[in-house]
């Protein structure tokens, strides 16, 4: 399946880069290229034989300094799906916190003969140290508040099944705009899209000069709901309910949380989205986050497994000496 | 194998539960199914070639919210030597610790696609509640106080391998009755194929009515071992052992635990049992648990990984769509 | 490919030990016969496709009960490479925290028919316990003090690979001796292989008659490192930086750190080596670490992987009734 409003230039049907540290530096053809290649793999995936053998003989390692089960099952998933061999190290019992440097962890995993790294780190721009000191593709899971390009690429799988297209396409994120990787990467890769972005903030959690990314900025959330087609709620982070951020997690949620009155300003068929884990109650109401036909909140995480075999796959063709690649 | 004393009615030879959340439930044929279709992974597991790909290109997910080395251990080389994607979602890493509900987990361990689900959770019912929203079977590991039905499904298998019949059996179980879920799947399944099931516990640790379940009663231990053929002994939580439950370790080992010249009291070929961890000169004297000929205890554990391949077998037949699935 | 100056005795290509529990105990032809079974997986790491289904349906068991990423990804990795199915038993959730003694836990891994136990224990003797315990090979992934063994044929691979022999060979090993078991492994190792061995650390860090052991001791550094054709640094543990042992780390970066005037006292060609994790600017300076041409660190990784398959394939040949065991 190729995307209906594009098409790839002659001969373009590759992925040059030799790793995934963030959507910026992907060409718009090269992000529609990894959604069609997830495409085969969401089916796969709904079927009862899930395993492919593409990757036997690979050898992935799942580095996560930052924890986080969601990424990591869905990755580790991902992975074995595509009957690699998959380990992952663990940050509690890992030698970083004998004091060793990040890019000695690096080579060291670079020494095991990995084939591809997955890394999350909670310093932006520690994965692309790392990329530049191993051998093999390294995949961003989400560095600082730097990008998470595989939770971009997932969101934007979930808004095309629905929407089909990302032309002129009202999306509204709304949250903690000034830390969310979610938020840039997704900023990132809609804009490239052609989508119409709209960011919604208190003015604390707002990056100044956002505006240069291409989006209109709002500090009203019902302003920025009016007629979007997306609505794209973001986690506020336990460590900014207190104190200097917001006033409150219950005046937060009545500023900028998504309850059904809210939601009824967008699109009649808009689609809810979170990256999860959800604060029900605060950024989001149960009864939005539960709504049949309209929250894609359970989709999201079924794309991510997809999206992230196809990002496993492309990346390590180079390896396979398979086609595909430029 | 069939069980001896035990024939399958007319086509019965089926399981038709889409999970395990309890022993209570399971009819006394459906339980002997689940011990015959463990005999041939007891076969299997003793041999050089332990593999099977029966589950090949299905994804388990052990959800495990308590920790427990043997029994997700367990788990996992199961559902290995079955051939399935195993993945463990471990709890120091968990999005729990973000503060998402239980629901939220499950919905999205389910949009992974995972096609078994194990839990083991704290709290009672945590398992059925997950059972609810998820659209593969669950397994229950261990739920709270309410059930852990493997457990008392590879204790049967044990006894069946040693004294190849239920019927008229006598069953002492001593211990921490009141909190432990390992006795109540134990007396569920023993009392329902035929055992005649004795409990014993200070009375502060027995529960009030467990008459109801048809055992019988007993706080003097060396009156419960009078004639019994297979001594269950079960470990002293350590958070027991001081404060109201009882007076002290030295005290409770004096009038509970399982020495020598108690299991005198016992039958001549009396069985010794324990879950595990056990808690050596406390409530078992040493000499007991490595009674050769006698202690089972690490029967108990080979036939565990038995067992679970046996359950995560049957309960994904129905989406392998193969037989032996009502 | 056999080793340059050795060839076997008639009729002594095999490996008869049961498990490796350490580096004592085995003679020279057997460490070579490890070495030499160690190229093949050497070149295979460095292939495309890096997977054997040699140990298909084999359960090995990683069995930390003290932390160590590299040590443990490395078994993992290599058992998964030659196919068995591998399982971590991590120490935070483990059932010794329960209370468990430590031949109970080993009882329960040999219950589950693990065919191989993989241990690292923070007591010197552990390993051997439960040796004598299980019904499988044992493999010593480092005990207390007492030994590491495949980290001392892993730097005798290394060392083989840039230097073909060990006949006379001077190796150097620097820090913290007396608490170190891989510093003891390689001991035994390279004087068992013929190399000259000299030690050296500060007075309080040296063991009591050491020489005994076949190695010349130095307290001087300088002295140590004159005419040296491999320079194998400790790691210093941050445990001995306070306090007793030694001043503080500066004062023992400037008695005993390798920094490249000192490399400079040893051969023109000598090998630069460390177990890692490393501490830059303490033990060893940044640019001898990276010294391209005569750092091995990230070679003694990759050697380390291909010797751990190695090991797990020789010692589980008597279960797989394949030749090659005694």
């Amino acid at each position: 399946m190729t995307s209906p409003e594009f098409s790839y230039p002659e001969g373009s049907a590759a992925f040059p880069h030799a790793g995934l540290v963030g959507i910026a530096g992907l060409a718009p053809h090269e992000i529609f290229y990894l959604l069609d290649e997830a495409e085969q793999w969401v089916e796969l995936n709904r079927g009862a034989e899930k395993r492919r053998e593409l990757l036997r003989g690979l050898t992935i390692i799942n580095a996560f300094f930052e924890n986080s089960t969601r990424t990591l099952l869905s990755f580790e998933i991902a992975g074995k799906r595509l009957g690699a061999d998959v380990v992952n190290m663990a940050v509690a019992t890992s030698s970083v916190k004998k004091g060793e440097t990040l890019i000695d962890t690096a080579m060291t995993l670079n020494a095991m003969q990995a084939d591809a790294i997955v890394i999350r780190h909670g310093s932006s721009g520690a994965v692309q140290l790392i990329a530049g000191k191993v051998g093999c593709p390294v995949l961003n899971a989400g560095d600082g508040q730097h990008e998470h390009p595989t939770q971009a690429l997932l969101d934007a799988l979930t808004i095309r099944h629905a929407k089909r297209h990302f032309n002129g396409l009202r999306v509204t994120i709304c949250g903690d705009i000034l830390h969310s990787r979610v938020a840039r990467s997704n900023i990132l890769c809609l804009v490239s899209l052609g989508a119409e972005v709209r960011v919604c903030a208190p003015p604390a959690l707002m990056p100044d000069a956002i505006e240069q990314m291409g989006v209109r900025v709002f500090h009203d959330f019902p302003a920025a709901l009016k007629g979007a087609d997306v609505v794209m709620m973001l986690r506020l982070q336990m460590e900014r309910m207190e104190g200097q951020f917001i006033p409150s997690p219950r005046e937060y949620r009545h500023l900028y949380g998504l309850s059904l009155d809210r939601l009824a300003l967008a699109e009649p068929d808009a689609l809810v989205m979170h990256p999860g884990p959800m604060n029900r109650g605060i950024e989001i109401e149960s009864n939005v986050a539960d709504l049949v036909g309209r929250s894609q909140i359970t989709t999201q995480v079924e794309m991510g497994v997809a999206m992230r075999m196809a990002c496993l796959d492309v990346l390590t063709r180079r390896a396979r000496k398979v086609e595909g690649w430029a």
